[in-house]
């Protein structure tokens, strides 16, 4: 009786904590697997191909989207970002959990190709915390903070396609939140079809 | 910002365990609150009116079904059974979560008059572990106990309409699985709506 495993989908506005609880989480449920992007940029310092990103060129790349073999892609400014489909359809066939930080363009593709994935929208506390941590960061100009802050809002105005909303107000708080999502998941009737079948025969 | 509280419905056949989950899940989760039944049974000795039931007569009870007071109510044998509506819809306003213990039959009344409640089917580990424990008890002739496993198997057959089958191998796993569905049923966007609204203003 091997279930599925679950595309776990954490998506939400930039600031919203999104790699730091998706770092939290990958530490304590050891098997969960991280779903690696490919990108056409450069590596940058410390980098590793097939850890932080899996390093191709815009002909690969290009070939990829080609063969529909990217479940996402994005282009941003002149470097191509994607999600390989291979990986997470075979993990997921394994009975592994796969986890994906996305932004929220990239969530809405996967909404289309994927829509028994568990679509979690990672929210900070409140719009001035946002407000803080975008600033905090230092290292964007206060136009680009701006436009970021526009950006946000109109991000959230899309939260009803997602599944659940998780409130990033402490990333422990937020990554339990998650673990029980993906418990309960686990337990819902429509993934567990085989279950009425194995206890009638 | 009040969400309002969740209504849990715990079913599954007779042997599933039910009683003792719902018991130790009221004792691990301090706030939920446990919808108590209304019966015209007598009381047994030990039961006290309030906690594990409502008495009341059998005029009281066809008046409670008359004004459409009753969540789900069933007659079996000679005594009425039912859960009142009031208390149900009064605690959920205020914000807390109500436990509902009821046979399936019962729940299937209730997906009609509450479609927003979490329902729960509690599944003993195998078809031969229901025996077991049905045997066990030790209070039934073997007549009744075939005619329980038969009803458990046109029981099973109503998963579908259900959210979520905990499978109770152990209490403590049965119990940890409902405390992670509280959770994320708290974190369900639909169940979220005022957050948005509270956030873009």
């Amino acid at each position: 009786m091997q279930q599925e495993g679950l595309l776990l989908v954490i998506s939400g506005p930039s600031g919203a904590g999104k790699g730091t609880v998706c770092k939290a989480l990958l530490q304590e449920v050891k098997d969960l697997r991280y779903s690696v992007s490919v990108t056409t940029r450069k590596p940058r310092a410390g980098e590793q191909h097939g850890v932080n990103y899996f390093f191709t060129s815009v002909e690969e790349f290009e070939e990829m989207i080609k063969n529909d073999q990217l479940l996402e892609w994005a282009k941003v400014y002149d470097n191509y970002y994607g999600t390989p489909k291979d990986f997470v359809i075979e993990t997921i066939k394994s009975g592994q959990d796969v986890i994906l930080e996305i932004d929220v363009n990239g969530a809405k593709q996967i909404f289309k190709n994927f829509p028994n994935g568990v679509f979690i929208f990672l929210l900070p506390p409140s719009m001035e915390e946002l407000c803080n941590r975008i600033y905090k960061r230092g290292t964007e100009t206060k136009d680009i903070i701006e436009k970021r802050l526009a950006a946000a809002q109109g991000e959230i105005e899309q939260l009803e396609n997602y599944n659940y909303v998780v409130l990033n107000d402490e990333v422990e708080n937020a990554v339990n939140k998650i673990k029980a999502i993906i418990i309960a998941e686990k337990c819902k009737v429509n993934r567990n079809k085989v279950l009425k079948e194995e206890y009638l025969k």
